[in-house]
């Protein structure tokens, strides 16, 4: 049935939004005297979406949202050295140690004997391949993609480029828009996995979604199991 | 002899450089109260260096290395509202509209029906993709890499990914230390076209540069002559 499982890199195999939100209550904390939380989101939001298309996924672009959310919440009151703060937040972020997410190794190593394993992650290619590294992961996959969007198109490219059959085909990971919807949508098979803190740029569409073809999961290791259930069926 | 032939993108293909120049124009300006132009260039190359594992060769990155030299030029003395004027300028660079050098396209068209022809660019996954597409220039290469680092190892990695022989591979590029001296020291020949500005984070080495695989042009459109020049010895 399945040949190919593909898996997304940030929050499925490792922690990553965890490290956004850390430095977010840092920025709460900066901007306490100028407004609320609930006002600081916000503006963070607006501003991360309007520079997405400019600066992409990248830690880089999120520090530069912050800082143009600073100076737009304090009205261009906050102490410069407040700005280094931010910039030196963000570094930290880049240098932060790299966790798997529980059962990882065990269960990929579980499945590489009956699978081809494939890694498709999005982001700053940079730093995507250094994660990539520090995970330890990287010799249990076959195939390495490092993509700026995943959408139907990217999803389409490797595909073609790899030759693989979209029915044979099935992709895990925690963003139902990035990982799950696309690959529904171009035939193939999905599996979600929430990660325990929904991602700051992350919206979940309300569509119809093909039963046969996708399932959600608690956890990782409970992987196994419904690939071998469903090779029974 | 030759069968590929791979072709650095930023200044080799498109202009690049000069938009990371005239943003620091931009940076002399505002910091004139501070210090000369000389200090600036100092301060903002040292942050640039000491940045650049972290946050690579991006556009992004490179805003958050102009503020750090503002903020350390000035001794935070900065107006707030100059922070948003370098962002800004960032964000100009980003969408800045792609030029090709003289010839670029009309060379690769001749020289299509010969060779392999690849393109191997550094840098922002998203951002270089999008000056790939904007270029215009996609159709002609068969295979496009982008990479986060050129240097003999992620040559490598392209040679047996795609079963290039290095004694067939010629690269072109503007740079001797990305393009020219990782090529010649794993086997493969170089053709070093320089641009008219160098670049702000380019150090030319002095090596011993073997000189029956290496040529230096003064123009892209040379390129043909040279490759019939070679394919009659």
């Amino acid at each position: 049935m399945f040949e190919t499982i593909a898996f997304d890199g940030d929050d499925t195999l490792w922690h990553n939004e965890i490290i956004f939100q850390d430095t977010q209550a840092l920025l709460y904390k900066m901007l306490k005297p100028y407004a609320d939380e609930e006002v600081i989101l916000q503006e963070l939001s607006k501003i991360e979406r309007s520079n997405l298309p400019l600066f992409g996924y990248g830690i880089t672009g999120f520090i530069l949202s912050m800082i143009e959310t600073a100076l737009e919440i304090s009205g261009g009151q906050i102490p410069q050295a407040k700005i280094q703060d931010i910039i030196n937040s963000g570094k930290e972020m880049l240098e932060a140690p790299l966790e798997l997410l529980p059962d990882v190794r065990s269960t990929l190593e579980e499945l590489i004997d009956s699978y081809n394993l494939l890694l498709i992650s999005k982001g700053d290619l940079m730093h995507q391949m250094n994660k990539v590294e520090l995970s330890g992961l990287a010799e249990l996959f076959s195939i390495i993609e490092i993509v700026p969007e995943k959408n139907k198109h990217t999803y389409k490219k490797i595909f073609h480029k790899h030759e693989i059959m979209p029915s044979s085909f099935m992709m895990v990971g925690n963003s139902m828009r990035s990982d799950i919807l696309p690959i529904l949508e171009i035939g193939g098979s999905a599996v979600y996995i929430p990660y325990h803190v929904t991602s700051h740029v992350e919206t979940i569409a309300n569509e119809d979604i093909p039963s046969d073809r996708f399932w959600q999961l608690e956890s990782f290791q409970e992987l196994p199991q419904l690939l071998s259930l469903l090779h029974q069926v």
